[in-house]
């Protein structure tokens, strides 16, 4: 379709970030950089207090033009979230009304699955100082909470944004918990190295008198062994060890 | 122990928060910040440009004086981390070293480990341009890289400093992912109140000729009955919506 903003098109891009009010275009900037963080591009803003565009939040966007330049500013709430079918509300308390209330985890979840069904989310963030109104409150099917710590749990607006923003990335990420990056020239060592590693040890700690008590010899191989695996040497680290092994046997030869 | 400083022991408090020469004060003010509100209390500062104590960290820390006032500053990187057991490096890129990769889901669930093992741990951040240093990333057991969109992925110091931190207090947090609170005064409806308001909104649907198609009848009925059970009443809202229906069907037979 030519000439249609891919952009606008809900479903790209991830929930949109409802802005209600927000005063300090400096936070409009800040959380602009915490949506492109975590790949979200679509920025609403409902009556901003200084309008839009705004050059203060130029500098806190540390360049997430790819978000400010797509800004859409509304009248009012129910114009911005008009074309979205999951509205989730960030908010501290609930007061006077009966709501779902989930973290930021569960939030991104669901809104992974909305997606999956073909169903634009989005999120409301309300003013910096006062919060939501009850009347936004009562547009969304649930209210965003984020468990924190309960003697000191403010956050400001592009904190808020962030992490909310955050758990939809990692919703969707795949990076592996736990992961070592062997380099392509010094791959892990193989079994074989390792053995020899621990043979030309073990014989150069023979030579040193290190297993001064016989019996005791087999356990403290193990126990040697066991931490020297422990690391997950690469093939290069095996090398350098040989070497350090050299080294050492050779010097203190000849300082006896 | 008289005279020792609770806040000192470093398993009291969640792991500790190392900044390596920190530039601006501000940015020292934003981590206690979100230290705070994830819990953690323990700042350690190395060679902070601005020396220790800096006042512009206090509009920034928006009050987390518990964090702030117990700010201990040290000389090099190996006397900041001398108590602790388990100590992890945020840093985008490794360079020359074959060290563990962890998200910081998993170094929260590590540290959660050695905390409960009675191991003391620790997390880096290193300065805010430059990033840490080789020689101090290789004092860490591990590194911590936040996965972020791979194209936009620079996160400033307190952002940086509050994901973390955010891993770690919901790592130890068993909020429910999704509740509804009802209040005291107006608890879940039984099934026996819905069931009494189902009939009642039938009888005056069927007083009004709403199920025309006889036959359909059935499925209608379920069908509302479902979306009305998946709204989760309460008590004092049945009660409502018996008045709702009393003022509808009242005010159609008046006006047929």
């Amino acid at each position: 379709m030519a000439g249609t903003d891919q952009t606008r098109d809900p479903l790209l891009g991830g929930p949109a970030v409802i802005l209600i009010e927000p005063q300090m275009g400096e936070n409009i900037g800040t959380a602009a950089r915490a949506m492109l963080n975590c790949g979200l591009t679509d920025l609403r803003l409902v009556r901003p207090r200084d309008g839009w565009p705004n050059p203060k939040a130029v500098p806190t966007a540390s360049g997430a033009d790819a978000v400010l330049d797509h800004v859409r500013v509304f009248e009012r709430t129910e114009d911005a979230i008009a074309d979205l079918g999951a509205v989730y509300a960030t908010t501290a308390r609930l007061r006077d009304q009966l709501k779902p209330v989930v973290t930021p985890r569960r939030a991104a979840e669901e809104m992974r699955a909305h997606h999956a069904a073909g169903v634009a989310a989005g999120i409301l963030f309300g003013p910096e100082r006062t919060g939501m109104t009850n009347d936004d409150v009562a547009l969304a099917d649930a209210v965003v909470n984020v468990p924190l710590n309960p003697a000191f749990s403010s956050l400001n607006l592009g904190q808020a944004v962030l992490l909310v923003s955050y758990e939809w990335f990692t919703s969707g990420d795949s990076t592996p918990e736990r992961r070592l990056d062997y380099e392509e020239d010094a791959p892990p060592a193989s079994k074989e190295q390792l053995v020899n590693l621990f043979e030309h040890l073990e014989d150069a700690l023979d030579a040193g008198h290190f297993f001064r008590v016989p019996e005791k010899k087999p356990s403290m191989q193990r126990n040697i062994r066991a931490f020297l695996q422990r690391a997950r040497l690469s093939e290069q680290e095996v090398r350098t060890l040989h070497g350090m092994i050299v080294a050492l046997a050779g010097r203190r030869k000849g300082g006896e």
